[in-house]
């Protein structure tokens, strides 16, 4: 039997390679490590990999910027689920280490942000050693090739390494929540749930005042709320914006249906980019005027007005 | 062969006959004169006319209230067709009466209001004397039972009583236009000519703040404009209202059918009362984003989405 | 001691005087009749009267229509008060007539119309009569001059001509409300009691599509409902609308206040004709961001950011 | 004389210092290099610094998500001004090394991000190697520690190391755009230019649908456009997001007064952080009816209407 193949961040230990194995436990899955968000997104388009797991907001490595741009240029890619975890890092350390003996403390930038507050009050002067990613710092602590005396490393890492844990939970934010989606080739569409996301990127037409607000009004017209949006400026037309959204349902339901295709009509691009079942798993309320059975018996009514039947 | 039936509120003489007389000339149509506007429209329900033409804006003889009213209430109506008239008077008198000698003068009470400011330029003074209709009066001055001097009377109908037309044009406003409209039962929808109404009375949700704004955006999500709006104190329920709505397009256009679609879903009643050409005939300018054609990709976009083509 | 004059829809009897008896009692007041709405509101204008009592809404006798134009044109006149009032009528006749014997009867056109349905089940068969008045029809009654065997008439007229009431409470609707308005010279404006209507007239500008729809985000912007709006042809400009409305709440409060501005700023015309009391007396409902509090709050925070003290 | 001191994202050689010395030139401030975002933004806070220069969109280095967070907690901060920088690379490598012979190549991750097609281009197959910054790498090839054979440096880096430069102009966009911005603390607003932004961070009330599309309609209904908007997912609450905007326009404009007043009645959090000149300095086009002057005259209008002068 051939396992699917899934792209990742790697190497192995990072926070990615956590959510990788939330959706696709080891056993399940071939596991291929990426050295940047493009090369796995790239594995998928070039048939390396069948899918990859990549973080898509608020993270601590990789690169939003880089999942958001890769998957709006070039050949289409859908995400297909996602997962949201609770970032924290370890404190680890070469056994016999104390807290008080750490001088110098290493993790990928992004990682040492993150934990910047808690680095301050629990290690007062030491000095913070940027590190190619979260895992490797851990990694060279363990192979002695370190030039500092602790690391924050996503959790496990430090102890498969033979490391030990000085503290567990270090983070800044009581809930400092990452999201990772799964994406793959167009062709597979995750059934609707009742809990879903629609993942879009629009470019609104340049030549029109209020055009946000216009947008916007096609997701209310049938009462469709948005959990995200981002404008991200076009590099190809300074001045212009593009913008990247989550839509609260599934293109499978009518009200997500009649709002794109609003904006397909009224907007000059719209990558679709997806609908797959939210991580909360909380089902969207739907008002009595926006359900698919609603929509049926409207566009019937119609349908009979325009026969001279009503 | 038999003649199309068309009930209208009569006498012979009124604005409205004129009105018929444009829409359907004698001898191609039986003309049924009726008392007043619902038992015209009362006629087209019971069968006893094919249609009716009635005045539904701006009038100065029937009544509008009645009109909107009478329509919305019973058996389905629909709208066929429209005539937008200049409404002006005669100044009737019976053969050798002076415009000074002119002391008192007659016309129906709405024709008195229209040319309120003429008479008290050019005839002031004289006293004002209401009629049932303003046809009534000048058939009074020619049949010598009247207790005045002069009529204002619909154009031509003094020559054809032999009364003598003192002044003609009298009106207060450069151009009072009154719009009349052909009334017949459902099963009948014009075809659309690019330059069309549709008639609508909606009830909002009471619900609900912003209920009035709620509904017209469904209209400009699609890029419709209204050419009419009128709330209606709802008898039945003291406190809401219903709208009587002009919307420019025809129910056979997808921006239309859209709009109406959503109006369905989001507002307790919405009558259609029919979509028909406009009497002005200027082509209802229609963005590239709100053509027929536009809704057909988007729609047939989407559902190779749903499908994972896309 | 001087008492104010009031110009009314005459003569004595109508509902027009009703509501003048609820405004302005006798004794309190002095009533002067006027043939029609017009003459009612030039009165006030000339000075010949200091206030008029007309009716706005729904009307059965007088003219909707004359009370917004003439109100939109000429020197500026402010409502002050509105009155709303149940409509019915009574059928009255010489004493000794039975109802089987009421071959003929008699009303206001307006007022044939509002009882259209009484009179078809009640009086089956009876011919209509129209009447320049709905107290003429009983006036005539009483005077023997009249050419039909009942008129149906405002309440009390009848018992105080000498004329027997056969039917009282005739009306087709349960509640035909009629809304009357105290008109007067602008410099008076009543005190805001919480539950007031502020009358608005607005011209919207041509030039621009979805014109209606950001007219009235001025409102909903700052939380204000309407509970009148209506669409009237421009006889000025062919193809122009106005809008009559009625918005919820008074200009002395900052929510209204602000939308008048923002109307002002964007719209060709808006002529304020009042901020009154409401007849129905409930409290308009004002959200926490929409209390004057809120709107002085907000101000000063931005005052602030102006002088860099935020 | 003191001079000004800056804080920024060091070390020398970085973009931001590119920026820096765009604002602040070398002889004019004091330039103090910090090692990420929230030390340079806390040096501002404690008075270690008077100002700071920092990445806001689209950054390869720093964080954006940096940035956004730590000037939206904490004590108050506003933006005073912003560049815009075309970032490039240079290719540098020791004197005497050829492009055929770069097998490995160095960056900070962001900067390999950046120039991932023209490596895979014009190194193909060249192992990339991560640095703890762009400069960082250039440094190392320098002082012979490296373990790479080339370093993609900012302008100008290279040749002040005595580094030889193999290709200019590196970048995988015609214009990959990067802003900054200088942050100081309030008291100090520039002047307004008429090409003018205003940054705010917004939270939406959570109880309520289309919070988003009220949120703007504060803004459209005083044609405010705006050049930016990001939701970020709020660290404290689950589920609820908060919005970093750019409006086009300066506070002490009254349209984008009364767009901030609206928002800070209707929103639970209005953070102003700044009204300052835009880079591009093209004027923003203000509509005749939300020009300063119109809102001065309605609110004459208005405060005219209150005092019974209208």
């Amino acid at each position: 039997m051939t396992l699917p193949r899934y792209a990742y961040l790697g190497p192995a230990g990072t926070f990615t390679e956590a959510a990788l194995r939330v959706m696709a436990p080891e056993g399940t899955a071939e596991h291929l490590p990426m050295v940047d968000v493009p090369s796995a997104l790239g594995a998928v388009r070039s048939g390396e990999a069948d899918y990859a797991v990549v973080a898509i907001e608020n993270s601590v490595e990789g690169g939003v910027t880089a999942t958001l741009d890769t998957l709006a240029e070039g050949e289409p890619l859908v995400i297909l689920g996602e997962v949201v975890l609770s970032i924290s890092f370890e404190l680890v350390a070469r056994p016999g280490t104390r807290i008080e003996d750490v001088a110098r403390v290493s993790a990928h930038s992004h990682g040492l942000n993150q934990c910047r507050r808690w680095i301050a009050e629990n290690l007062p002067g030491a000095l913070q050693v940027p590190a190619s990613s979260n895992a490797a710092a851990a990694v060279a602590l363990a192979d002695g090739s370190a030039e500092f005396d602790a690391a924050l490393a996503p959790p496990g890492i430090g102890e498969s390494l033979g490391l030990e844990v000085l503290v567990s939970g270090v983070s800044d934010r009581a809930s400092s929540m990452t999201r990772f989606v799964r994406i793959g080739r167009p062709g597979e569409l995750p059934e609707p749930t009742g809990a879903d996301k629609t993942t879009l990127v629009v470019h609104l037409p340049s030549d029109r005042s209020g055009a946000l607000l216009q947008m916007l009004e096609q997701f209310s017209a049938r009462g469709v709320n948005l959990s995200r949006i981002e404008s991200r400026p076009r590099g190809d037309r300074p001045g212009e914006y593009s913008f990247s959204m989550d839509a609260m349902g599934h293109v499978a339901e009518a009200r997500v249906a009649e709002a794109l295709i609003g904006l397909k009509r009224t907007c000059p691009v719209v990558l679709f980019l997806g609908s797959y079942p939210a991580f909360h798993g909380e089902v969207t309320p739907v008002e009595p005027e926006t359900t698919d059975e609603s929509f049926a018996e409207a566009t019937a009514w119609v349908a009979a007005l325009r026969d001279g039947r009503a």
